[in-house]
C-alpha cells in the first residue's frame, strides 16, 4: 500500500507520515517479524516521552516493557513477586479479578484491604497497616500493594494528598506499589483529575522518591480510544531492581515478542495528531465526542441507581463502571436462599431473564460481608443506554413490589 | 476503507470479499474488539474445518484454542498440567528452550529423552521407558511427552510407524502427548512428509484413538508466511479432559482475548486463496517460491557443514534450522577451558568476533555429554546465505589451523 500512490492518495499526510517512521522501526519494515521481547524499542522511546511529559520528570525507554495488553503485564508482574503463598499482596476489595485470579495462579496469598463505600471508596492507610502486621505476625512477607486508580469496579479518583500519603507508606513498609492507571483517560469529574503515581515521586521529599519500588500500568484497551482486541499495554518500572528487571526480561522472552500491532497502538496513544495535523481536526473531534459522551453516561447511569428503591450508589468519577449497593426484601433474600443463590446472584439472574440485561454480581468483585451489589459498564452507546435504563428501573420497581414485605430491607 | 470504492479497486475482489468475511465474525466488526478467550468463533470454525480436511478427521471448534503464538499455548498447556516438582515432562534433548524455560516456572521436572544424532536424531521408546520407570520409582507422575515434528533444532521428520508406535507408546503411559506441529509446512524433503499426530489416530486399532490425549501446537509464524510479528497461533486438543479444557478456558479468560490480528493471520494461514481466487495466481508463486528458496537454502547450508573438516551435519529435513556437531583439536579446548568458557560458547565467540556471523552454542538446547554443536538458522535469504556460508568456511579452516595439533579431535 506504500508503493501505491492511488491508495496514499485517500490518507492524511500526517498518517503516511506517521506509518512510513514506524516501517522504520521494525525488523525489515514489517509488522510480521518478531521484535524484542520487551517492544519495538522506537515505540518504547515515544512511551518514555510521553511519561517524561505527562509527570515532568525524565523517564528511559529502557524502564518501559510494551506488552500483549496491561493484563499481561500484571500477571508476569507477580510471576516474577510471588515465591510461595507466604508472599502476600495488598489488593483492593472490590477488585478487577485479574488480581485474585493472577495471585491464585501463582500460589502467592491475597491479602484483602476494604474500600469505604460511605466515604467514596476511599482507603484507611491505618486499617491496612494493621492487615500487614498480623501478615508478618504469621510469617508472611508483605511483597506488593495493588493500587487501582482510577478504581476499577468503582470509580474513584484518588487525590495528590492521597497519592504522597500511600506513596510514603509503601516506602515505609518495603512494598512494591503496582498502580493500575490503564483508565487514566477515563475520568468525568474535574474535582479530582488523573494524576500519574509516577508523578508524585515529583512531591515527595528529598531522597525519598528513589526508594518507591513502583510499576504502573497503561493500556490501549481503555481511554476514548478502547482498542482492546489489538492488546496494546505497557508496564513501566521505577527504581526496580536490576535482578526484577532481568527477570521480567526473561519472562518475556519465554514468548519471544509482543504483537507488533497492538505496538503500534500504543505509540499512536501516546503520541496521538497534535494541532497543525492533517488528521488532527477529526481526530480531536472524536476523541471529545466520546469523552463528553461518557461523561453524559457515568451521570445518567448514577443518577438512575440512586433513584431506584433500596439501591445507592457512588457516582462514576473515573474508568468505565457503575457498583451500586442494593439492599432488597426479606422475601427476596429467602427467595434467594431457597434457589441456593447469593442475593446478588439471584438478582442478577432475575434481572437478566426478565429483559436479557446482563449485570454482573457483586460477589465476582469482593464486597464487605452482609453488601450485595450489581456492576454494570457505561459502555453502552447513548441511546442503548437511555433504553436499558429505563428498562432497569421498570425491572426493579417490578422486582421490589413483587417481593415487597413490611421488614426493612437488608442492611447496608 | 471498506467503504472508499478508490481503496477497494486496488485490491483483488477475493481479498476484499475475505476482510468482509472477517468483519462479519469480529464484535462491531472491529479487530480493536475483545473476542472469546479461546479465540473468534469463525477462525475457530476455519482451523477445524483445516484440520478435518488435512487429516482426514472430523474436530470441533470446540477443541480449537487461538492464542497468542504457540508458544504462549504451550506456556499454558503446562501451567494446567504441572502441579509439583514430582510432576515429569519428557522432552526431547537437543530441545527449544521454551519447553525447559516454563518446565522450570511452573515447578515441574523436565525428563530428558536424547535423540540419537547418529540415527537421524531419532528417539529409543525402550530407552524412554526406562526413564519413566526410573522417574517413576522416586516418586513421580510422568504428566506429558513433548514431541517436536519436524524436529527444532534437529530438523528430522517423523514416518507413520514412528508416530503410531508413539501414540500407542503414550496410551500405554497414560502420557498427554503435546505435539509441537509448527513446522508442517517445512519440509525440505520427499521422504518422510509431514504427518499429524491427529491423522495418526485414524492408524490406530478400535478403541485406542478415543485414548490418546493428545494435544497439537500450530503457528502462522512459520511455514512459508512467517508472520510471527503478528502472534498468532492455535492448539488443537484430542480426547483432552473436561476439567483440563475448563481450566484452560479459565487460564486464557486472565488475559480477556488473544489479539484479534494474530487470529485473523491463522484463519489466512488454514484458508489461502485457491484456484480460481484472483489473488491466487501471486499467493502460489510467492508460496511456492519461498518454500523451493527454503529447500535450496536447507541443502546449502548442510554441504557447507559437512565439506568442514572436524563438523558432521544432520540434512535440515524440515524446520528452519541446522544444527551440526563440531570436533575440535585439543589446543581449542585448552583455550576454551582458559577462557572458563564452554567449547562450543568460545567457538562461537571466536566467530562472532572474526565474522560477525552470531550461531548460537549447542548447550543452550542441550546436547549428549561431551559433544558440542551450533546451531544457525537456514532463514537468511540465498545471496545472504551463500556468502555466509563462504565467510564461515573460512573462518572455521584458519580457525583449525591456528588450534590444529597432533592430538585427535574433540570425541563424537
Amino acid at each position: 500500500m506504500m508503493e501505491n500512490p492511488r491508495i496514499l492518495a485517500e490518507f492524511p499526510k500526517d498518517v503516511i507520515a506517521r506509518a512510513k517512521a514506524y516501517k522504520g522501526m521494525l525488523s525489515g519494515g514489517s509488522v510480521g517479524a518478531y521484535t524484542d521481547s520487551r517492544g519495538v524499542p522506537g515505540v518504547r522511546d515515544e512511551v518514555a516521552e510521553f511519561i517524561t511529559k505527562r509527570d515532568q520528570r525524565s523517564v528511559s525507554a529502557d524502564d518501559i516493557y510494551i506488552t500483549n495488553g496491561a493484563s499481561r503485564a500484571v500477571c508476569m508482574t507477580l510471576t516474577a513477586l510471588l515465591r510461595s503463598a507466604q508472599d502476600g499482596v495488598l489488593v483492593p476489595i472490590p477488585q478487577y479479578p485479574l488480581y485474585s485470579a493472577s495471585i491464585q495462579l501463582h500460589n502467592g496469598t491475597l491479602l484483602p484491604y476494604y474500600l469505604d463505600e460511605k466515604d467514596n471508596w476511599s482507603f484507611s492507610l491505618p486499617a491496612i497497616e494493621r492487615t500487614i502486621m498480623k501478615a508478618i505476625d504469621a510469617g508472611m512477607t508483605v511483597r506488593a500493594f495493588v493500587l487501582i486508580n482510577p478504581g476499577n469496579p468503582t470509580g474513584q479518583c484518588l487525590t495528590e494528598a492521597e497519592l504522597v500519603q500511600l506513596a510514603k507508606f509503601c516506602i515505609k513498609h518495603r512494598l512494591v506499589l503496582m498502580s493500575d492507571e490503564v483508565y487514566q483517560s477515563n475520568v468525568y469529574q474535574d474535582e479530582r483529575p488523573f494524576i500519574a503515581m509516577h508523578k508524585i515521586l515529583n512531591s515527595l521529599p528529598m531522597s525519598l522518591p528513589s526508594e518507591l519500588e513502583l510499576i504502573s500500568f497503561h493500556s490501549a484497551s481503555k481511554g476514548n480510544l478502547g482498542e482492546c482486541g489489538l492488546r496494546g499495554g505497557y508496564m513501566h518500572t521505577s527504581n526496580c531492581a536490576v535482578n526484577f528487571k532481568r527477570d521480567v526480561y526473561k519472562l518475556l522472552s519465554i514468548s519471544l515478542s509482543p504483537n507488533v500491532v497492538g505496538n503500534i497502538m500504543v505509540g499512536l496513544m501516546v503520541k496521538p495528531p497534535v494541532p497543525g495535523d492533517e488528521s488532527f481536526a477529526l481526530y480531536d473531534q472524536e476523541n471529545r465526542a466520546i469523552g463528553d459522551s461518557l461523561r453524559r453516561r457515568a451521570h445518567m447511569i448514577t443518577d438512575a441507581f440512586n433513584a431506584c428503591e433500596g439501591m445507592t450508589c457512588n457516582f462514576t468519577e473515573g474508568a468505565m463502571y457503575s457498583f451500586p449497593q442494593i439492599r432488597l426484601p426479606a422475601a427476596a433474600i429467602a427467595e434467594a436462599d431457597k434457589q441456593n443463590r447469593a442475593l446478588d446472584t439471584f438478582y442478577c439472574f432475575e434481572l437478566l431473564n426478565a429483559t436479557g440485561i446482563s449485570m454482573v454480581p457483586g460477589s465476582g468483585f469482593g464486597q464487605e460481608e452482609g453488601t450485595f451489589h450489581i456492576r454494570t459498564t457505561i459502555l453502552p452507546q447513548e441511546d442503548d443506554l437511555a433504553t436499558m435504563v429505563a428498562t432497569f428501573k421498570k425491572f426493579h420497581a417490578s422486582f421490589m413490589d413483587k417481593y415487597r414485605d413490611s421488614a426493612p430491607l437488608s442492611k447496608m
